[in-house]
């Protein structure tokens, strides 16, 4: 179980961390620092000498310095969403658990530059909030975006929804703050779209999943507020159908498309059956479907135009059997629902095996075809609910249990069930973390997938940068040897 | 003067590789290695022990090898289009020079992805012609694409006047092959849009201007042909009124423009006055102009409605004093030649500086004035040239010698007018070099501008990967101490 080991933390450091950190700052009662050592799906359960929760990036440098002084791990945490146990400290104790919840502020919003300058502790949702009334909008979307903050965001170089359109978190990041394993501010908070002048460390930090620095503030990109949305549901015969829609709408006006999501036709069904207030808009279900939503800061109805016109094509070559079209922000939403619930269906379901993989566009029908078959081969009765971002290549290719089997005796055989699909996954050219990262979970994978040259330099990045190895061990990198 | 160093080349060295890279792959003679060790600007002359030049990304591996076995020094080059020297040896003569013209293949261009995957010493042109062949476009368009080649292209960042639209080189960037400092390939060659799976290294090799790595392959994004197009040439007062044409044509549909580009009124006069058959296609000389070009995959005429509408609204606002659309491609390559021929009018005109600067798109205006009247001040009669891609807030602020003066007294000033320039540029925010890089020009520029925990990162890296200086010695990091 989660526990406090007080022990590990000398008077002294205490005192110290007690003085930087301010009333509330440093967490050391079980009761307080329970909910930091364990991650959101229960997963991993971790132990902790404390909980730091620095105000600011001067009090977050100064805990990682004393930190460094007194040879005390550190373990990076935002709103604690990770999938892959990327933010809980491992069961050693040795570690501090520094939260950046508290440094929440929205620096700066500028309407010329159409720039957020940002705390790394606001969360997703208030960041996107705050850039809407400034008449903005922060192009990022995940279904965590309530409770996840900006630098969980950045450290794990989330995807989302709009990835289709506006690209990775990486994308929208112009400027970065982090501390560095020794305390000392690394400071690369510049509002460039071009800057050529040395190493892309922004870009490395992005993505490094705390074990290089602790993200503390960034510069993001925003963009006009759409005037406009088009949102469909679409049946659809399967994905290659789905692929081709995609080739459709992505031929005629690529920079319209906000998000395009595929649904399996099981997995709607259990949205269906199992979430109160989801029904399908359609008449009949179908084996997959497409929610597309095309959005433009422009008025006008040229966005619908383009919408009756691609799917009225998509009607004629047989890629779409039915759509439908939502009429107001409450049906969009009602679609949206149909979209999010995926996971919340699944979990009611049943126990499941999740695999967030990506592999080239023109390879997701193949994939989708071998792992369902080589699936049900391995488990017969697995209910097979593949669901996700098909526009950037990204399937959530999640297995329900078999109806009415035991759960626990399913759960049991999720690596085998996970090492079905990801050995399609890496010989149609893919990868086995899509958007979740490594963390904990999934770092036992790296050499085989990344090994070699690559898994080197990585390495060596690693002991460039903390060389003690006081960053988020253990999380990424596996152990070598 | 260039000259061959052949005692430096070990015998046995020799031979290794020439058996490695054929007939024709080692130049040895002076004749032969003369264009390969002098910019083409012509401010830098190296030597070099030899100059290979590997048919394939083996080839250049088993050079490299060899090279790091024998303790030689490599310099990566492509086109030899620096602007910064970052391809030229220095002059100790111990250097490799490795061409990569000869890997020149286009592997694959995948219709289904909109990926193109090529070799490193593909010239742009010829990249951005296959993507035109099969129906695509690489959108990446730089005044140098005749001779620059992609391993070069992204070693440096490039940006060039689709950046407004699509991103730097880093943006279009999937996949990535490159030799280590010791002969391995490292091997990122993946068609993924999402991969959260270790630290970015294609993005840390992207623009380290050969100091870590030979990039030998790349996997390209590619996008929809456009199928419509429109060419305003505007004229305004100054760069305030130019940023808010930008803001409302980026308000209104950001995805639509492909270029957003700024003249100065002299450095338009010096296009008109001295580059045959380049005429203003405007009744008056005006203080300043903007290039905008919208583009899309759409055919119809909605791109010129978009085009009429915003430029009606900004005559009524007064941003617009006139413009002019081009009614065919014939016209629009008049106006793009009127954007083009800047950096040689300028030649034309005598002896000139350049700056390749970047701030906030907010701090445009206050830049401009700023720096023409200090450089007004410390030279005058000096001719104020600025011009660039102001939709990135990237100006190429250059000037040219009084008319009349001596050229070579003007050009002996260059580090004083450049510091009087980018110390503006600095309290501003900006950079120093927005994407012509570092190279060996302005490398003593880093300590003061990304100095402390920055170039100390930098350096760590740079020693982790390359722990024998082995990459491109003497380009972009200055020498310690």
């Amino acid at each position: 179980m989660t526990s406090f080991s007080p022990a590990l933390l000398p008077d002294t450091l205490t005192s110290a961390l007690e003085k930087v950190l301010g009333p509330g700052g440093l967490l050391t009662q079980p009761e307080d620092t329970a909910a930091f050592l364990t991650d959101w799906r229960g997963m991993f359960h971790g132990k902790a000498c404390a909980v730091a929760r620095p105000a600011n990036t001067e009090g977050c440098a100064e805990t990682v310095r004393l930190c460094a002084e007194h040879g005390i791990p550190v373990v990076p945490q935002g709103g604690n969403t990770s999938m892959v146990g990327g933010a809980t400290p491992d069961d050693s104790g040795r570690a501090l658990v520094i939260v950046t919840s508290r440094m929440n502020r929205v620096r700066e919003i500028d309407p010329v530059d159409n720039t957020m300058s940002i705390d790394a502790g606001v969360t997703l949702k208030a960041a996107q909030d705050a850039a809407l009334d400034a008449g903005l909008m922060l192009p990022l979307s995940i279904s965590s975006e309530g409770s996840a903050e900006i630098g969980g965001v950045l450290a794990t170089n989330a995807g989302g929804n709009n990835t289709v359109r506006y690209g990775n978190a990486r994308e929208l990041v112009l400027g970065l703050e982090a501390v560095l394993p020794d305390g000392r501010v690394l400071n690369l908070m510049r509002k460039l779209r071009k800057d050529n002048t040395g190493y892309a460390l922004r870009q490395l930090l992005i993505g490094s999943e705390g074990t290089l620095a602790i993200i503390t503030g960034a510069i993001l990109q925003l963009q006009p507020k759409p005037k406009s949305i088009e949102t469909a549901l679409c049946a659809v015969a399967d994905a290659r159908a789905a692929l081709k829609l995609f080739a459709a709408f992505r031929n005629v006006e690529p920079s319209a498309i906000q998000a395009f999501e595929f649904m399996s036709g099981l997995s709607m069904t259990l949205v269906n059956t199992l979430i109160p207030d989801a029904p399908l808009p359609l008449a009949n279900p179908s084996p997959a479907y497409v929610l597309v939503e095309l959005a433009s800061p422009r008025g006008g109805d040229t966005l619908r135009g383009l919408m009756e016109e691609v799917l009225g094509k998509a009607f004629e070559d047989g890629l779409v059997s039915d759509a439908v079209l939502a009429e107001s922000e409450a049906q969009r939403a009602a679609f949206w629902k149909l979209r999010e619930e995926h996971s919340e269906a699944q979990k009611r379901a049943g126990t499941s095996v999740k695999n967030d993989v990506s592999v080239p566009l023109s390879a997701i029908p193949e994939f989708i075809d071998r792992a369902t078959s080589a699936c049900k081969t391995l488990v017969p009765g697995i209910r097979v609910a593949p669901f996700g971002h098909i526009g950037d290549g990204n399937i959530h290719f999640n297995l329900v249990q078999p109806e009415g089997a035991d759960g626990a005796a399913f759960l049991a055989r999720d690596h085998e069930i996970m090492d079905t699909v990801t050995a399609i996954v890496r010989e149609l050219g893919g990868s086995f973390s899509a958007e979740h990262g490594v963390g904990q979970l999934k770092s036992y994978m790296m050499p085989e997938w990344r090994g070699g040259a690559e898994l080197d330099v990585m390495r060596r990045i690693k002991a460039a940068i903390d060389p003690a190895g006081m960053m988020n061990p253990g999380k990424m990198l596996p152990k070598a040897g």
